[in-house]
């Protein structure tokens, strides 16, 4: 029953921009490789072949406080800060060493999916609410 | 001086994901793309050249409404929300016709760059704030 | 019946590398982006919903004469060199004005999907086949 | 003197497509990690802050064998396949066990970059070139 992961992680030359730093958007999947690395931890994995279920995404941020640049390695943290009876929410940080580097927060949603239908939101299902928990301290 | 466009944009297949739908990280840049082509319209570019003045993004937020897939058509709309000394925010809808698809916005910081030193904030220069106007019912 | 397409585009900002120029994994992009707006002009979308019928990539190359920047604007021309049995075959010129930033070339197979199977090779569907020709002095 | 490296690399949500595989473009990509770890593994960076020299890729091409899906686990091997005076040419293979997933290759030239001239060719500096050393068996 996890409920955080820690990864490290090096600075690809794809991910800089012009401006010589890691282009924003690329938190953002930073924070998505650690979410399903959590998954992964919980003996799941977020989209399996031929499910049903899907989570996408309804919510999501982050505030930058320091650029990273190619080839600096860095720390993703995540925490599962919430658990709703459809959606779960997580909080997280990147870091090098002491230094925050961004904090930024995602929230998932379960919806059913069926071909040639719209997705329809559901509840989350036992087997997979019970293989997380909330992180200590989060909310 | 304007404050806000309107840009009408195709999902491209790239952008989407193995759920079939726009992956979440390219909300981050089709906001991006519209805040560019408004400094085009306010006749600047955001990265022009041998310019020591930069525009890191300082905090970002969307929340999803409703999926894209490929080759759908949607407009997004970019405003400017916010003018401070040092900072732009900007707030962002994508939508297709009535329908909202997604919010976001987006807060911008000036800074100044000298090769080998940290970014350090700075003011707005006037000319280029001068360029700019508050959207009219937003804050 | 095309048998060509020409686009054009502008260099955003996320295509942009911290060498100050675009990167070169977008070019592949630029030239599928062409092969989609080519098959829309033909009357189809290369990813309908719900077809069995998919066209993964076989081969593709590049070479890259001159830099694209951030904000440029170039055209991307794609012609159909080759219509196989199963395979279609896309030569590419991206340019501004007479220069050639680079040219490449796509080659496509036709399958066909099955939930649960791996994609096998199929014929073209005629259906497909007759909306598109060879374009004159391609091979 | 290192002549080619393997890594070991999962395939991330975000680089599946609607199709439900890798799209292509992400080959091109996974190529030049193993490049930046080639060169870190001969004690260099391909990008180290300040330097004027810089590698502009001139030519890459790939062969596609199999499809890659959300996360499947491949080694990339990259080989260094030829060094001439003002270019070095690799050769790549993406695998997982004995089966080829796809086959590339990648041109990249030494260039001399001055602030607001265009990019020069010019000679792989002798402290680079004596870093690297072509692998056995390739050409």
């Amino acid at each position: 029953m996890p409920s955080d992961i820690r990864l490290t992680r090096r600075v690809q030359f794809y991910e800089t921009d012009a401006a010589g730093i890691v282009h924003f958007s690329w938190f953002f999947r930073y924070m998505e490789e650690a979410e399903h690395a959590l998954w992964r931890a919980a003996g799941l994995s977020i989209h399996p072949g031929g499910s049903e279920i899907g989570w996408p995404r309804v919510a999501t941020s982050f505030e930058f406080k320091r650029p990273l640049k190619f080839e600096d390695e860095f720390e993703v943290q995540l925490h599962v800060a919430k658990i709703t009876r459809r959606t779960i929410r997580y909080t997280c940080r990147l870091s090098q060493g002491d230094a925050t580097i961004a904090t930024g927060d995602l929230t998932i949603a379960c919806v059913r999916k069926v071909p040639g239908e719209p997705m329809r939101s559901t509840d989350i299902p036992p087997e997979i609410a019970a293989r997380f928990q909330v992180a200590a301290g989060t909310q």
